[in-house]
């Protein structure tokens, strides 16, 4: 420990009102990612009881092509975009997973993660 | 594999739209991502050039729950919500040791993950 490390001192001013910014992004990412699974969930019960396609690599290969191009225009780390993208990905896999489960026990379709 | 495995069967109009809105989603959550971590990215820089104040676990709890009401509201699943604010987290304190190498060297001020 240095003789200067910072205690019990205020936060500064600036930092106050981006922890207002970053609360507001915060929530606008979860409201986002609930739709999100809300729209992969309706795809899952559609593909669950219905006659379903195969998965598509072609769409997965766009998918992450397109959130690359997106990332490195908006100044988001390509490689954290890719990791966020995994992330998603094994969460509908998950509810996937679940929702062919209900509709279908053990004859489960190939899954389709980007739906 | 069954008999009725499905094959190159074309993905129902229905998908099709929903896919479109999947895209226009995760094209938000990147570009909110992006503007995420530069808001961060700018609170590591307040702290590593000045008086930083230490990290503040009540404002780590406050955003936990927090997140987790906004997930329950949404329809997302909480759990699912504090995985995703695990993982943000996660990036922000590896930015915040880039920030503070390049300006204190080993004399790391503590990590506020809340920024």
């Amino acid at each position: 420990m240095s003789d200067n490390e910072p205690t019990s001192a205020p936060v500064p001013s600036e930092i106050i009102r981006l922890r207002g910014s970053i609360d507001n992004i915060d929530a606008a990412l979860v409201y986002l990612l609930a739709e999100r699974f809300r729209v992969t969930r309706r795809v899952g019960e559609l593909k669950a009881v219905g006659g379903l396609p195969p998965a598509d690599p072609a769409r997965e290969q766009e998918q992450i092509a397109r959130l690359t191009s997106i990332a490195e225009e908006s100044g988001l780390d390509p490689e954290f975009a890719e990791q966020f993208r995994q992330f998603i990905v094994s969460e509908v896999i998950r509810h996937h997973e679940l929702i062919a489960a209900q509709h279908k026990g053990d004859n489960l379709p190939e899954v389709d993660t980007y739906a």
